[in-house]
């Protein structure tokens, strides 16, 4: 069967709809489905309206509060943490988002480390709220154990991803927003149903030994941390993986390392909860709390113009700049709309009718 | 010829002495041998005392400014621009990150870029000074070009290395060290004094294509960002060195991308000057302003617990946490000494003996 395409507008007022099923207030149903679709906008299609279903079983198997008194519970002019109260990470974050720009409006920067929520969607959504501020925006998030460390078989970190997004004059903003993994689980997930290998580097078997068997995660393998093996840095993306920990659930009291709750409603909890929910951590940088916007800008327009007339290697017909491909996917399906696998779509037209939602 | 080990403290004599010889005021002398010789201690042989003739030579090429009046030209209360007036970066970093746990102290979090600067040692030892005040600590610097971004086969970004740096309680803090590329340029360094191949994923010929020649960067060739390739995530590679570059110079106005000045003195200064010297970005974060530092450490301590019990691959003795091997390196040498290669300590000694200091 051939994917279907659907109208952004159609996905985004079905998500709404549903969110409001399940019990979100309006302007939590809508800002929660405007940060999930933007996954499928930007061409992220795991972590999009694919996992609608997914998060609603989280609702059902009461993991997730629909109605939570997201607050802070503590903070300074540049910081403070805020509680989920066990809230959508799609209602959460933005919450958090909102509040670094504040902060990073009244004293320069704004940093906030949140505890007791659930996944977030994409880091990009988030990070990308501080550029119509002409801010940086950071984001960042904790999730649930997939990836050993260096030298170990144990599962430890999630895919642990970290997003950058700065603004620039006259050309589209730099978003870097990465997995600190050689490939992202949703990748694997693909190769999966094709029955395909997976390359070497991306997954190691049971015993930690090199792997090209994309479905080894539930047969005891893991993912590798970037870099892939200790010759090629891994020990690097390890050390990334676990500042993000720190950052979203040490400085916050959420659940950290192999304790992080799983996304799928059908995993058991872990044996310990040292903290509450996931942890995320956002920050804000007010670009003229350094240097006056105007020259920032120049400068940045000259520096991504530098990338882009960079020498392509042969068959290459450009050199990217962090952000394009996901910006030129944006525009198309804005315009296009957004394709579905058929196993998605059939997902969603089950999901409404359950809920009493037309697809 | 066997390595022979020296004290630390007879290098750091030596090394004081040399700053002060060009003309560095007594305190930035021990500041900046104090900075230097933390990267021997720690084992990062190549950013070392290794390095202090090429610092002689960026001053005898007036590249250096011995004096220099190290001002902040922009802040808020969080942030600052501070301008190195072309000094050692090895002074000038400890005066920004000194500004950073200020800011920290007043309003939770600092966070200061820097231009106008050169080469400031390891990043981890300018980060590493918040742990004492109970904060976390950030360090990154650009530098000049030698990597390739993804598809490119211009060299458009320097190592760019990020630390952060975050206290534990009974534990050794979390250190993670390291530069946004598969390999240090010291490593390649190494291999080709030892006439040796390296490892496929480091770097890449003129062409863009694989290499194994440790000498390449010499014939046109370039470092590889962490990921080594487009299928491991050498895109994540490139975007983290892009957002250091961001950091340190974008919000600085120092130099960037290609256009960082080289530190041998003997490499011609690019053909344009964007901005000023090269850029640092520090960051301090008061644990404090997130949660109570007794919570905070007790979970570090928790957390570090149980990457140290983490199960190891068959053949390893243990997982290691980032800044583990660095510490145990430290702790060997301030006991036992530093080894010096042959040619590092004859070259000290000519050093010392052109500019009158007994080595």
């Amino acid at each position: 069967m051939q994917d279907t395409t659907y109208a952004y507008q159609q996905l985004l007022d079905f998500t709404i709809q549903i969110f409001k099923k399940i019990g979100c207030p309006d302007t939590d149903a809508a800002s929660a489905a405007e940060v999930l679709l933007s996954a499928d906008l930007r061409g992220v299609d795991s972590h999009g309206v694919a996992r609608l279903t997914g998060y609603v079983r989280l609702w059902e198997a009461k993991r997730v509060n629909a109605t939570p008194q997201v607050r802070v519970i503590h903070e300074t002019p540049s910081t403070a943490v805020v509680d989920g109260d066990s809230g959508l990470g799609l209602v959460v974050a933005p919450y958090a988002m909102a509040l670094a720009i504040e902060k990073a409006r009244n004293v320069g920067t704004g940093w906030v480390s949140v505890q007791h929520s659930n996944h977030y969607g994409i880091a990009a959504a988030h990070a990308m709220k501080a550029l119509e501020h002409d801010m940086i925006g950071i984001s960042m998030t904790n999730a649930s154990p997939l990836v050993a460390p260096t030298f170990s078989t144990s599962k430890m970190l999630g895919t642990n991803p970290i997003c950058v997004a700065a603004p620039a004059g006259t050309e589209p903003a730099f978003v870097a927003d990465l997995a600190t993994t050689t490939a992202a689980n949703g990748k694997l997930e693909i190769l999966q149903r094709k029955n395909e290998a997976a390359p070497l580097g991306w997954v190691q078997d049971a015993a930690g030994l090199d792997s090209t068997d994309a479905g080894v995660l539930k047969k005891g393998g893991a993912l590798l941390p970037l870099g892939g093996d200790r010759e090629h840095g891994s020990h690097k993306g390890y050390a990334l993986g676990a500042v993000v920990d720190i950052f979203s659930a040490l400085l916050s009291g959420a659940n950290y390392a192999p304790w992080v709750p799983p996304f799928p409603a059908y995993v058991p909890m872990p044996d310990r909860q040292p903290g509450k929910g996931i942890g995320h951590f956002f920050g804000a940088m007010r670009v003229d709390a350094f240097r006056p916007v105007e020259a920032y800008k120049r400068d940045m327009d000259d520096w991504i113009g530098g990338f882009r007339n960079a020498t392509p290697v042969k068959g290459q017909h450009k050199v990217l700049v962090p952000g394009d491909p996901e910006r030129e996917t944006e525009a198309v399906r804005r315009v296009h709309g957004i394709p579905l696998l058929p196993a998605v779509a059939a997902d969603l037209k089950a999901l409404g009718e359950r809920l009493g939602v037309v697809f």
